[in-house]
């Protein structure tokens, strides 16, 4: 059944002002690679959590798991999985070019932040969705749904002072799958570490395009 | 070279309250398909697509192209393509499953909105870059990159009063890019009709999930 829609606009002032300290507010995240070890309360992750709930989704499947994970053991398991890959990428497969595209990040396979930061978010896309009778449900479009998702995810942290690493840790999925027991439909996607960020953090001097490079008006 | 982070961060009573506040801000976001013809100021859309671009993306390639079409004539000529190949998937292509799938949802080929909504946001990744000396550069993850831009797009949005319709055309993306005179590294990802809703719009009645059945704590 459809419903009415009902929504509390705003006055064009107000619209243009939102609009403005929004982009400011965004414009402050910053891929952050030292995160504090100091902890963050459960109930804002939560929140941050239930927000990427509300993005849209093809066909509102809805397809999207969110594992958060504190203990410290399971971190380090983590841990062990993506550097012992990444080492690999880097060494092995993924050839010169990339390794030097990536030099100005100063990323390597060593990942600290996966012992230190509070919280490990590691975001599944559900390739298929299951019935109760056991059948398939085709999730159309699920990678492109979970990666809108993340992106309000990101959103909802930065709105708080968190900060996080977006980041696909190549060819770890099977193995991260199986460690957290997620069943075969849900594929991992993404890994967020998640906290304050450490006191001395840096980050690498970045710009970001003009509108006039992003945008074209017709 | 690295620079420090500073961010100023907020007391845990303020993020608790911050992160609440956001969250029932978002949840309230819906895909409205009926768009009022009022004109939007323009440098709202601007400060939208300027925090869409603030989005993470592998290696910092950017990889994001916002054409946005107010042009009457453009936009009938986009409606046209779009329902045309709208009513090839609804009637042979897609099969029988998804149609039913989408029946809920009251959507068929018709897109009046694409002539009504006073701005179409298209959404292009490009899926190479371009260096000053005419060779290729690589863009790692930029659909995925992309897409988290667009779901940051989309809380921009939401956060002005505006809606819009997140969509992925299908097949229409080689005949809009030349419409629309995009470089051939440019895919067109998603389609946005944006303005205000309309005041007699309606929405499917649904539903999301609750934390429990999309988070899991480890
Ligand atoms: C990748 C993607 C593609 C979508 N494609 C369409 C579309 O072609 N037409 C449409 O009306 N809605 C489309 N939607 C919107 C979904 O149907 C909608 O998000 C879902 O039903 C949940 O409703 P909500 O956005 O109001 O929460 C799409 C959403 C996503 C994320
Ligand atoms: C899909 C995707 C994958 C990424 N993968 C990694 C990664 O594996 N390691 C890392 O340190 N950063 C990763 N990043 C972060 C980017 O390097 C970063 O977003 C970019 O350099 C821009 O910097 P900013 O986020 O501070 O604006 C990734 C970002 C995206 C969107």
């Amino acid at each position: 059944p459809q419903v009415p829609y009902s929504a509390s606009g705003y006055p064009e002032e107000t619209m243009l002002e939102r609009s403005k300290d929004f982009y400011t507010l965004m414009n402050q995240r910053r891929t952050v690679r030292f995160i504090s070890p100091e902890l963050v309360p459960r109930e804002v992750i939560n929140n941050a959590i239930l927000t990427a709930g509300t993005a849209p989704s093809g066909a509102h499947t809805e397809p999207w798991t969110f594992v958060v994970v504190s203990d410290p053991e399971t971190k380090h398991q983590i841990r062990q999985i993506v550097e012992k890959e990444e080492e690999v990428n880097y060494l092995q497969r993924m050839g010169v070019k990339w390794v030097e595209d990536l030099t100005k990040f100063r990323t390597n396979w060593i990942k600290e932040y996966l012992d230190v930061a509070p919280y490990l978010i590691l975001v599944f896309k559900q390739i298929h969705g299951i019935l109760p009778n056991g059948k398939k449900l085709t999730h159309y479009y699920n990678e492109i749904s979970v990666s809108i998702s993340c992106g309000i995810l990101l959103a909802a942290l930065q709105n708080v002072g968190l900060v996080t690493v977006t980041s696909t840790p190549l060819n770890c999925g099977p193995q991260l799958r199986l460690l957290l027991k997620r069943p075969a439909n849900e594929k991992l996607l993404m890994l967020l570490p998640v906290g304050y960020p450490a006191c001395d953090a840096t980050v690498p001097q970045l710009k970001r395009k003009p509108l006039y490079d992003i945008m074209v008006h017709i």
